[in-house]
């Protein structure tokens, strides 16, 4: 249409101009406006009539707030888009707001900042004026983060109603809030009709706190009304924000032909009714926390979907029916009534959860449901379902699991040969009429997005870069670090390296002893590293003294400041000493706002703290955050440690996210945790699940593990203790 | 010299270069170098001889860390200087480290960044090499503070002997760590014999936390050697960081003839014995915290001292003798022995605190010392002198003190007429002998620091700017106070208001409802304004509801950021409501590191509150932080609030600060803080300073008020309460 339009005007000249504005119901008639500025898209948007399109000109646009509201009209919409795909970038302080009606945005990235209000990409101007019948494709919205974590936003809203959100990536949102939702209010009608398809929802860190759904459909408020918005061939692919993926609350949506792809958490029908999930597929390639779908409220139906590999359990299962709250509040959980589970393959799942989450308050059983013809087989002959409470409700009918004695009512217990399809889903033999049907198909990685933005981009890893060597000089560690490339290995040569400023992570770092010989590190700064944003650290193999630290008590070896996210922190054969100087000396100090994905500490010997070797414990308002997701201690030594050697804190009631995680294994603690008002050697407030196995605990404090939310876990298991080793707290936060 | 020398070469041509090269000892040639960029400087230092000066060329000199090592001679120092005074400016990552001998440094200014060191300008190059007989003069340091408050740096650091640092600006320290810092070790010798003259200290805010000395020379540790550095002819003007202004802490050091204008804190002899602390002069106008001199350790002399309007007490008195511990370690508190304090003169002042600080530690009263031929004049008649403990140690001779009935041993009590001195301080008439000389002179503001950089530079005040109309349309605030210039005052028209973006508060903003109707505020976003580093606020007749916010724990109507510091926030007339929609949402909520020199609510309405009207209880590490130096609330109605109304918290047990301080009149507490784990309507902790007067407390929590360092006072008059008001807990924190 395009070219045919531009070469009308080159033939008839100045005539089409003239027919533009007299005739503008001809319907070849259309505009391509190209603009370069802000104000030349304000003067375009003015002249724009239906079927013309505004076209930014290919480079970057910072700071730049589109409104666009414009009138189009049913297969002549106005449209704004790129001159070349991928090649126009909103950056700074940008976002997008539509108003109107047969609007068409496409072929736009924003990337290199983040959006001053609660969106990025809104389907509405402000709240009298919305888009309806409009369409946002090929957009991508990558990193476009709020550097503070807690600051929620939106990246998509969509409003109105008989919009569609196809074809876009939406990749590393880092701070609160949904990446995509469906805002639904009486004014506008809820009957809202949205199409989300094709859509790439690329990975997602864990937030470590409420807030970090993928897709929400409406709120508890408005969920006894019906959407009817169908979200169809979008993959989910490590979208592990919390523990609801998408998070259903309004009724008569449907997800068919979902891709969900090592992604933490669970499609969750949390509240609303009448939904249908079919047809969808989800590969946990054994990965943790991988979930399938949860169900809760009425009327649902869950056919036909195939699960392989998923390792969530309780809220996470590959499927979870829950138990609800008896005339439960709009907020609440509403009891399962009259769901239909059938047809669905699940392999190599680690749990099927019927009945779960049955406690004082969730006292409701499902009731007038079905459970029929499913096909659940564990290669490894385990049997993952686990049933709680009375399932009287629901009808078992017809399904098959694999284990040698299957606990579910009426299931056929046998085993199951599979074998590959030809989509690459597991088919079984023999079992006909049982599971998702033989020739399910999925949409391909390259069917959904965008094709010129690449999926793949990663950061640089810890130890990609370049080998530096580092002589043994004041502050030649220093210059060193501040001129390090991501990825770079700095190899310190033998003897003393003395540090006289705050070295800056930013990216990630490897700093390491020689191979043969001592290297030291000396500091004269309050903290020898800081962990920024994007900042990842390996120490390997030297020794570090806190003896030229400065009389200041809060020092700390390492310190992750407060925008660092989902940052990686390794020490190994990491000998640390002298952190004496003033109270309150740390190896390790998260500051608030930050949180770690993963620090393992192997091979470390640390005596002489007045502090903590870890300490991940900022987060005290009882939010629901925390610091640290996953932390691994092995085959290390603590000596003459003032705090705790290990005081991890996650206060909060709501049961969104799955850390933290802790695992100490082979590490000794001697003279740990004694003092202080609550003497501890490991203080554990909240954490989600801690193991502790073959560890030495001698003339230290316990180990206090408190309980605050969910069915938290604590392994102990072959630790010698000179002590009543530890206390277990099961009181209730307030 | 300079004009000569050019015009010598100008003269001779290229053979004054060969002579300069070959006859290095000709005591006529010099060499100026302007240099444009680092490298050029580079060069120009390596070429640089005995007498030569480099020359940066005017403009701003970004991320130059310049390294000036070279060696002049005793009467041929190399120089560095600027093109222009006030024409070089260092922004961004600068800093400055002299090594070498007869080296000088001046006219330079550091603007607009910070260093990346933990020194701004230093003395050293290394911990090997040391500038020694060198001079730094004419450096103006404006603000060039790390954002991050706690991160400590020194701004100026000497080290060797024999330098001196002089006519230079120190202004605007926002950071931890001191102004200036005499650093002292056994390797470089500890006899420093530096000069610190002339210099202008200006305005430091309070730091809220240890740590914000504006001069120190030498620590505890080497404080039983000498420094022989002398500190004279220098203002310190509202060098409000800490308790201690001064803190000596080396032997035989001389502060003579400075002038300590308006400044919170004392002059401190913290460790170190032989000091002389004559000539100065402390002026108060009456304003909080203003102190003067305050004695421990053995052999100090302060004599010939003018003190007026001083009003600080304890600690910070005009004058304080100690209580030392018996057999003190380093780094606590050596018996006053042998001190001579005589002949100054007090007007005007709080208090005169001898024997200050007794308890079970610090036990060992004052011995062998004399308090003589002192004058002490309160014009309205009162005894400012508090005395503790055994005194018997101290020969009280021949001082007078204006009250009618005086405690002081011996003194003559009598009625003393002042008049203004030519130089503007008080002469007593017909006292001959007693209190500071008659002649006493002070050096002008005028005659410290430099002529070419303002001294009187403030900040945008509130209300100083335009005022600017704002229609009641949607998101119509949200421009205005994006596009708002410093002191600007927005005007609402009667109506709503809805803000779909956090106000971003960077400089002093007013917001003001109209004379006429009500202007009411909503907002969709967590938090309504966030004050940023430079932000103050002030919200006046207008009314904000909560009820559009979003659906998560945590919102605020206003939101100290981590890094708003020394802001100010007035609500006047302000009604606030429905701030319900999830838990935890509060009117004013201080985030970790933010610090308010002063919060004052003033005929406040809040109703329907799940979270506090003011939580500024975020520093809980209890390293002596906290989050507010005043808070005054007068004439307020506070009903249904879930948390405690006013929540205070300063833990630690430093003695280095004066806040927080709080008052509270007139304000009626209805149904406020009933519940939670601890039920407190109002709670303080480590508060210094509480007032409550007037206030009613119905079906509310009590006010609790917690000791965790110093003496707090806690003034509870006029209230009523329908339930026992109040918990006073005394317990030493841990």
């Amino acid at each position: 249409m395009w070219g045919s339009a531009r070469s009308l005007r080159r033939s008839v000249g100045w005539i089409a101009q003239v027919l533009l504005v007299f005739v503008p119901g001809w319907a070849e008639a259309r505009e391509d406006r190209m603009v370069r500025t802000p104000a030349e898209y304000e003067q375009a948007l003015d002249r724009s009539r239906p079927g013309d399109r505004i076209v930014l000109a290919n480079g970057e646009w910072r700071d730049f707030q589109v409104l666009f509201n414009a009138e189009g009209e049913d297969g002549r919409p106005i449209t704004l888009t790129a001159q070349t795909p991928g090649a126009v970038i909103l950056t700074g302080q940008s976002n997008l707001r539509m108003a109107g009606r047969h609007l068409v945005v496409s072929n736009l990235v924003f990337r290199d900042g983040w959006s001053p209000t609660g969106e990025v990409v809104s389907f509405r101007q402000n709240r009298q004026n919305r888009a309806v019948n409009s369409r946002v494709t090929g957009i991508v919205i990558d990193g476009f983060s709020k550097p503070d974590r807690s600051e929620s936003d939106n990246w998509v809203a969509m409003y109105g109603f008989g919009n569609r959100f196809d074809h876009s990536h939406l990749i590393g949102k880092t701070n609160a809030g949904t990446t995509l939702v469906v805002v639904r209010d009486e004014e506008q009608g809820l009957e809202n009709r949205h199409l989300i398809d094709h859509n790439w929802f690329g990975p997602r860190p864990p937030l470590g706190s409420n807030g970090g759904e993928t897709l929400r459909i409406g709120t508890s408020h408005d969920s006894e009304s019906s959407s009817f918005t169908t979200v169809t061939a979008n993959w989910f692919e490590r979208t592990n924000g919390e523990v609801e993926i998408i998070s259903n609350k309004s009724g008569q949506n449907t997800y068919r032909g979902n891709v969900f792809f090592e992604a933490e958490g669970a499609l969750t029908l949390r509240h609303g009714d009448g939904a249908v999930v079919e047809d969808n597929v989800f590969i946990g390639n054994g990965r943790p926390n991988t979930g399938g779908i949860r169900v809760i409220n009425r009327n649902n139906t869950v056919r036909n979907n195939y699960m392989e590999g998923l390792r969530g359990e309780g809220f996470a299962s590959a499927l979870t029916i829950l138990y609800g709250v008896p005339n439960s509040p709009l907020n609440r959980y509403v009891q399962v009534q009259n769901a239909v589970i059938e047809n669905n393959t699940l392999v190599d799942v680690a749990e099927v959860a019927l009945g779960e989450g049955m406690d004082t308050e969730r006292s409701a059983p499902p009731i007038d449901s079905r459970f029929a013809r499913n096909l659940i087989v564990n290669r490894d002959g385990s049997d993952p379902v686990r049933m709680t409470g009375d399932l009287g409700g629901i009808a078992f009918e017809g399904n098959v699991v694999s284990a040698h004695a299957t606990i579910l009512p009426g299931a056929e217990s046998r085993t199951v040969a599979l074998s590959r399809g030809r989509g690459g889903l597991m088919v079984p033999q023999g079992v006909d009429g049982i599971g998702a049907r033989r020739d399910l198909a999925f949409v391909g990685r390259n069917a959904v997005g965008v094709s010129w933005y690449p999926k793949d981009a990663e950061r640089a890893a810890l130890d990609s870069g370049q080998t530096i060597a580092v002589a043994a000089e004041e502050d030649a560690l220093t210059l060193a670090a501040r001129t390090a490339a991501p990825g770079d290995r700095l190899v310190l040569a033998a003897g003393d390296h003395v540090v006289n400023a705050v070295l800056a992570v930013e990216t990630p770092l490897t700093v390491e002893g020689p191979s043969d010989g001592e290297a030291r590190i000396l500091f004269s700064r309050p903290t020898l590293f800081e962990i920024g944003r994007h900042g990842s650290l390996k120490l390997a193999n030297l020794s570090i003294s806190g003896a030229e630290a400065p009389d200041a008590a809060g020092n700390a070896v390492v310190r992750a400041g407060s925008d660092a996210f989902g940052y990686r922190l390794e020490l190994s054969g990491v000998r640390v000493s002298d952190l004496t100087v003033n109270r309150a000396f740390d190896l390790i100090a998260a500051e608030p706002g930050s949180l770690a994905s993963r620090i393992v500490l192997s091979a470390v010997t640390a005596e002489g703290l007045t502090g903590s070797v870890l300490r991940a414990s900022a987060e005290t308002r009882d939010l629901g955050t925390y610091n640290a997701e996953v932390v691994e201690v092995t085959g290390s030594t603590f000596r003459r440690i003032a705090g705790p050697a290990i005081d991890l804190y996650r206060g909060g009631t709501d049961e969104s996210t799955f850390g933290p995680r802790l695992t100490v294994s082979g590490t000794t603690f001697q003279g740990v945790g004694q003092g202080g008002a609550v003497p501890a050697a490991i203080r554990l407030i909240g954490v989600q699940r801690a193991e502790l196995t073959a560890n030495r605990f001698t003339e230290s404090g316990p180990v206090r593990f408190e309980r605050r939310v969910g069915a938290p876990v604590l392994i102990w298991r072959d630790n010698q203790a000179d002590a009543d080793p530890f206390l277990f707290s099961n009181v209730e936060a307030q």
